[in-house]
């Protein structure tokens, strides 16, 4: 066993189940605050659910954090499967450090700290600290014509995110919100998605960024090769091994950042496409990450739906959007902070003199 | 025509449409922001719509302001409508003037200024300056004896939540969010929706705060003899008839309330489904504040849907929440407020220096 497949067991082994006491706690006290019983439905779940993650009866989920894990992908370069250049992925992260992009918008908005990760880029970056440099390889190779990465690789990639979570954790982290920038990376998250859950290209491929109708189709194409060549590592079911063989360095740090989140009992706000896919590969990895996500909106892109249902979430807002780089997870971050502001702060029906049913 | 009715006539007349300017020059902005082509869906429509509303490219919508209107209703009293007594109406004023209630924490949450107004509660409260005293009538009347209130206490409650925007506006309102307070409103609200819409007490009529079944079956037959006894109003399709005969004070301060924020080009906010009614409302009264509302949660009480699709408006989230209390139009705010941020500080392609597809 090598040392990353070690440290990923490890980790696993570290996630425990959720704190019933204080979830019980939290739960007793949203009966007794000023409102009809149940009315405010799964806002209130949620503050329940924050609380046995948190082990706290009154969460504390200060400061939020969102990491943007930015990675290429062959199969954009070798197949054409996206409206945009790839030079766009290391573009963008420039944009991420300067503040410009929609999600920095979003993150000042919602006052959460946002940091982007070369992980797995494929332009050469200034190494300038404006950004976190921990790239495992410069992109993921074309999956149609062999294996995206090695399984050494996709296990760094994976720990690589576990790590940039635990530096993110001597900052102050009380809530992870994740994103991913990676042109290319819905082919490739289809891909995996059809072979986690057994699906046909088809099902789970839509237009992504705004591929036109011949893009779509060899976006199709290329996920059905690469769904071939891989038939043997499809079957067996080995998420990790799926992750290699069809995956993003990206998508694999999200993974390892769930699992780490969890270990340190801190929630995690799911994007949109991708990041579901990434949130299913945790979860297969490491069950027990489920009770510690926490879902965003509804995604424009066909096959966040399913990677939902898998896991068991279900969103809480619908804008019709499909940007990625965590700009649902960031949208998010105000909700989940008001729903532990209900608990924390609504009188209760004997300290506001209110009569109960 | 009496004050009240000029001064409505005169309202109407000043609510005009958006500006296209405005709303092109903001969608030509977000065509330049660094992100896919239309990726924000909802989120971008929604800065168009703003921009058009306040008539700014880049629209101002600071600070926010929540308005809670309270009033009872004969109906709870007589008829055993509501899960809980009617004494409640007066003691979550309190709540709101002391910062307890639910929405008190969201406002907090979303830096919005929070007032709740007595439109027509019917127990004496502290005339303390802790909230807005506005009362027309101490409670509107049991709508299965006789009308809820005379025409002109339904036009002088209109015309107060008007005079409030108008007041508030002094103080600073760049954006209003709105909710209720009311025990027994639900079921008014029901009464309403029928009348306006053609449609039968089953069709319209949920459990509100969590009527058990027996109250239920009161609750429907309650709203079966209010259309029975105002089948002449219910026929004339008369907005301001139909508010006087079946109506709520605080029903009808709402409508006010938008009616006078479309005519300062302010937008509103419109939250569950006594809310969607009075919007209902009010765009019968003035079919040109339709393009001034904003949506925000789906509610669990079943008449929403049918209020919101009659306006054309889709809600935009849905926490299965059903408080009302402006509880859902609060937790928009940090939407709306996302929406104008995106569109004003993303780094635009040329700014950034990232390709374009």
């Amino acid at each position: 066993m090598t040392d990353y497949r070690k440290a990923l067991t490890a980790l696993v082994g570290s996630v425990g189940p959720l704190d019933e006491a204080a979830a019980k706690a939290a739960a007793d006290r949203q009966l007794q605050l000023t409102k009809p019983t149940g009315s405010l439905g799964r806002l209130e779940e949620l503050s329940v659910q924050l609380a046995g993650i948190t082990g706290k009866a009154i969460p504390d989920i200060e400061p939020p954090v969102i990491l943007v894990f930015a990675g290429d992908h062959g199969v954009a370069s070798a197949r054409g499967v996206s409206a945009y250049p790839p030079e766009v992925t290391a573009q963008m992260v420039l944009n991420y450090a300067a503040g410009g992009a929609v999600v920095c918008v979003l993150a000042r908005q919602a006052g959460a700290r946002v940091a982007a990760v070369d992980i797995g880029v494929m332009s050469e970056l200034p190494q300038n600290g404006t950004y976190i440099h921990r790239r495992v390889k410069s992109g993921a190779d074309d999956w149609t014509k062999g294996p995206a990465m090695s399984e050494e690789e996709a296990l760094a990639a994976l720990m690589a995110g576990a790590d940039i979570v635990a530096e993110q954790a001597t900052k102050g982290l009380g809530l992870l919100a994740l994103g991913e920038m990676g042109i290319g990376n819905t082919a490739t998250s289809s891909a995996l998605l059809a072979a986690l859950l057994g699906l046909a290209a088809e099902d789970v491929t839509g237009r992504g960024t705004g591929v036109d109708d011949a893009g779509y189709q060899r976006k199709i194409a290329a996920v059905k090769e690469g769904l071939a060549l891989h038939a043997d590592v499809v079957r067996s079911g080995d998420p990790v091994a799926i992750l290699a063989a069809l995956g993003g360095l990206e998508i694999a740090g999200m993974s390892g950042a769930m699992i780490a989140a969890a270990s340190r009992r801190v929630p995690v706000i799911v994007d949109g496409f991708i990041c579901s896919v990434s949130a299913l590969i945790a979860v297969r990895i490491c069950p027990a990450v489920r009770e510690y996500l926490i879902p965003s909106h509804r995604s424009e892109e066909c096959g966040q739906r399913l990677a939902l249902e898998a896991i068991g979430l279900k969103p809480y807002f619908d804008m019709q959007m499909r940007l990625g780089e965590g700009s649902g997870a960031a949208l998010a971050i105000p909700i989940v902070r008001s729903s532990v502001a209900v608990l924390r702060e609504t009188a209760t029906f004997a300290e506001a003199s209110v009569s109960d049913r």
